[in-house]
């Protein structure tokens, strides 16, 4: 089929800037997230969220992918951390070489920590490897306990699964029960954290998590 | 740069069968929707709203497209409507090759309206013509008021919006005066139709706009 590939082709390239950003993140000994969910799942929250938790323990740096505009990097760079803009044209998922222009905007050797925030999808960005340590997901509780049934690949990529909007489940028919069967059919390994963000209820063992996972990538390369 | 023109390509071959599927449409007097939204915007409970709402006036068909499972053509079956799932594997966009296999199965014969629930994204099914009268999108209030700024394609793209769950303003942070400026400004012919799909709350504003189009398209015809 002719789609695939296509789709190779651009992969091919996005996988060879892809490498080079993980050798730049390894010699800086930056952890790198790749943040995806659908848009308006709270992604820009969670990261303010995350930001307020460890900001005290590590050095935080923001990539922010957008179609257009640039409003989630002004509301980070507001918080006084350093955020870079990227937007995709039409492009419905970020890729290497973005990524790559973006590490070489950061001062990489005052940084620990890395979010990309990638464009608002629960396809495309999922196939796409930028060089990050891990991928996590959120799903905000709006959106439906059916959809680990409709998009299985994100969440079987994502390292860690964030539901937010946990305070919204008394207005929404959510079944908890049924969402935590079809995640762990999926992806057993994948902790979830349940946090509603902009209250910043639950961030701690997100945080707590995130914590054990960029220390133990340290320890691994001292 | 690459990516354009291999896009351009599967538009092409999508835009080929998107043109046969208007000529089988004109040839039986169907008017079809695209109906565009994020994951969990309330695609299905708006489908199954409307159907409500007009299927004493229409004989109704729903093609529905998603990456993977089936949830959303048995939740239409069950209401006695013809229903046919299209599942794209990865693709995060229908195109105009499936939607011609599926209005094939169809009995277009007895149809007027096919409301085609395209795969949850407001990025990649915005390009694509798959043969249909109009493109319409839905935005959720959970979402929130920005999203005309971030992805300001699919904004322009549908002929009308509808604003869904506003049953859920009060626990959610939305500038509704903001979100109609910014509409305003991207797409000021489209009607704004603000709805409570699950409730089948403002759904007859909706209902009427979509009868008139039907109208006019069938006395166009005639």
């Amino acid at each position: 089929m002719a789609h695939i590939d296509l789709d190779k082709k651009i992969l091919d390239k996005s996988e060879r800037f892809a490498q080079e950003n993980r050798e730049l993140l390894d010699a800086h000994g930056v952890f790198m997230i790749d943040l995806l969910a659908s848009p308006g799942a709270g992604k820009t929250s969670t990261i303010k969220a995350t930001i307020n938790a460890l900001r005290e323990s590590f050095n935080i740096a923001i990539i922010e992918g957008d179609i257009a505009s640039n409003v989630d990097a002004v509301r980070i760079k507001e918080m006084g951390i350093p955020a870079v803009q990227i937007n995709t044209g039409g492009s419905c998922h970020l890729e290497g070489d973005m990524i790559n222009k973006a590490l070489k905007v950061l001062d990489l050797e005052n940084t620990d920590l890395i979010i990309i925030e990638n464009v608002g999808n629960l396809v495309c960005p999922t196939d796409f490897y930028l060089g990050e340590d891990v991928k996590v997901m959120i799903l905000s509780v709006p959106e439906g306990d059916d959809k680990p049934l409709k998009y299985p690949g994100i969440f079987q990529a994502a390292k860690a699964i964030i539901l937010n909007k946990v305070d919204t489940l008394p207005v929404f028919d959510f079944d908890m029960p049924a969402f935590e069967e079809r995640i762990l059919n999926l992806n057993p390994q994948a902790p979830l954290f349940k946090i509603a963000a902009t209250k910043e209820n639950g961030v701690d063992s997100w945080s707590a998590w995130l914590t054990e996972q960029i220390e133990a990538a340290k320890a691994k390369q001292a």
